[in-house]
């Protein structure tokens, strides 16, 4: 993974951003961004498994079907989600995508819509549709722009997300670029998690659901912050087939590289987790099955007292055992081991002899490793978490309705 | 109910009651207490449902067995849960009984014992044994021993929690008394939680667990503080059979006042819960069934951006209803309706006109109500919760292993 301020990156070919201010953020701050694949691309898309969902993912939903997968324009706007507005939401959705679509000379069905930001607020229509011939004429290739998209998405998220990857073999380039918002209402099942994948592989649509699927399984639907989930996750993949290299001729090296794009996005987005001081890289070992394994490292990652004593670096395994306990999955506690790191604290159950210094000392590390082992089978899962702290309950508690 | 430090509170007659200090706690204070039932005393008992479980819940469970539900003494100790010790602990938890018995001359299978707090530490149990010669010459009857019982029983209580009621019906006069500790770790399922109830009516054991099931399906099931069930949650009655009175003369003033009692200590839970501000009255109407109803406010009151809401006194209701979208239980999210005590805060699942700070100055009260109606059937159960503040997590990151 390079880094994209450097001067190598290379944007997948075919698509054009730009980013502005509409005026819908209090704060002044790029809230709408708008994404053009002048000459169309196949897409892919996942949503919240919330039975609330924000307008946009209704229409986007539609469009998708429509269109059969093809998606000319991406509009997205921060600072107001569009969620729980009603029948008048679906229409300020509708009425944004037909702004643009005219813009653009577009069919409505051929733009995709987002919003994140405050639920149950009318979403200020006209500020968006005031932005877009702005946005239109602005719109180019490149890093600066491509950050600049970064940034516009974020709402509590304290710095931008992004990763890219590069396939080559025999002279020919794939590209691969991704960027995520996200730092609050993250679970499993995705979460106000706004994630837009571009690459410029020529794929079908239903190519390009089949990577998605394994990719998101991987990635996104192992991480939790806060367990809630969020009304508007959206994760989008959109390929421009501009390279001119189908995804059939390397359907090994771009699973691959999507799953490695996901898994950054998804470890930056845990990692700015609100409030988060701790990223912890849960590994369950000796599981059943991996449902099973997330389901154990789900009850782990969501309880609040593991996740206080992560925050005190508190070598506590009585409470993760204790989560192991209620997590549903039939367990037998004399046969669970959790190592913090090289250490073992917790033996067959009960308290392993180690050295409480060494723990404590390893866990106020920014990232660490704890290894649940549930002697039970062999399906292992990789699961990203964050601690609870304070400060996520007052950026919680004095966010406005 | 009547206040017990009031000279009116009967406690049941057959029961007697004695504290101290045993050493276990850094602090000083009392940590461990005795009960004595003279003449023996009918038990039923509910446990925890976590797959780990504290050594003295296993020996309890096996002398309720071996005594056909019969208990003479009941020893408490807190400060340490003898959970996650292994056979070792379980070893310990029957010393401890062992030497109740001599001491007392009963059998080992006569003594019910419980232990709470710091899990995965080995069980003092010299220090324990070393108190029951000086609590079992001072164990007495009265409001004053009882009060002394409900304090020695506390973790990281801030205050005792104890309720009485009295059925009164031709001269006779049968009383039942409970005492209470927890403060996190509370969850639906129960929890850290120790709830002991004592009552002299005459009963079978398999009187009183029908009676018992009842009452705490209607009380210490339906509240949650954090989320999560610890491992030693014990829930015991004791009846005495004192006042002549047989539970089948009384069975409907049995139940209601079992229920009043579990109902007051449940509440005095919530209210107490560590760092909580709040009490939060939740009232799910309109469900399918029960049980949908309380799988819809488990997922409200274990949201963590609804408690911290609660906290800022922020009538976030798309918080609410984005918990109830990923609760798992079907609903149609525009017949979904919020009101905040008297106003109408979410109509038909989108923002409902109301005064927002009348909301907000509603929400700085330290109890107050929410109504969730799902439209969808007929079902209603009432639910307690707190909010969530930065005061839980320094409680819970701070917390000693």
């Amino acid at each position: 993974m390079t880094d994209p301020t450097q001067p190598q990156v290379q944007l997948p070919q075919g698509f054009l951003f730009a980013a502005g201010v509409a005026g819908i953020k209090a704060s002044g701050k790029p809230d709408v961004t708008l994404v053009m694949a002048p000459d169309g691309a196949s897409a892919a898309a996942m949503f919240t498994r919330n039975l609330v969902v924000a307008a946009p993912i209704t229409v986007g939903r539609e469009h998708l079907r429509s269109s059969r997968g093809r998606v000319a324009a991406l509009i997205v706007n921060s600072g107001n989600a569009n969620c729980a507005t009603g029948k008048p939401g679906l229409e300020d959705a509708r009425s944004v995508c037909a702004a643009l679509a005219k813009e653009l000379d577009l069919e409505p069905k051929q733009v995709f819509p987002s919003s994140t930001g405050i639920i149950g607020v009318p979403l200020p229509v006209e500020k968006i549709v005031a932005a877009l011939p702005r946005l239109s004429v602005a719109a180019k290739t490149g890093p600066e722009a491509f950050t600049a998209f970064a940034q516009a998405i974020m709402t509590t998220d304290t710095r931008k997300k992004i990763a890219y990857e590069t396939i080559t073999r025999k002279g020919d380039i794939v590209t691969l670029a991704g960027a995520a918002k996200g730092a609050g209402m993250i679970h499993p099942n995705m979460a106000t998690m706004l994630v837009y994948l571009f690459t410029d592989i020529v794929a079908t649509p239903r190519e390009l659901d089949q990577a998605l699927r394994l990719a998101v399984d991987e990635s996104f639907n192992n991480i939790s912050i806060d367990g809630d989930t969020s009304t508007n996750d959206t994760v989008l993949l959109l390929a421009s087939g501009k390279s001119g290299v189908s995804l059939k001729s390397r359907r090994k090296e771009f699973d691959v590289a999507l799953k490695n794009v996901c898994r950054s996005l998804a470890q930056q987005i845990v990692a700015d987790g609100e409030g988060a001081t701790h990223l912890v890289r849960l590994k369950i070992e000796q599981a059943r099955t991996r449902d099973e394994a997330r389901q154990v490292a789900r009850a782990i990652a969501t309880s609040p007292l593991v996740k206080t004593a992560w925050a005190g670096a508190d070598p506590n395994w009585g409470r993760m055992l204790a989560a192991v306990g209620y997590s549903g999955v039939k367990i037998d506690p004399e046969r669970v081991n959790i190592y913090l790191g090289p250490q073992q604290i917790c033996h067959n159950g009960a308290a392993a002899s180690f050295d409480k210094n060494a723990a404590h000392e390893y866990m106020t590390r920014p990232s660490y490793d704890i290894r649940i082992l549930l002697g039970s089978g062999k399906a292992t899962l990789d699961f990203l978490s964050c601690d609870l702290t304070a400060e996520y309950v007052h950026i919680n508690a004095d966010y406005s309705t």
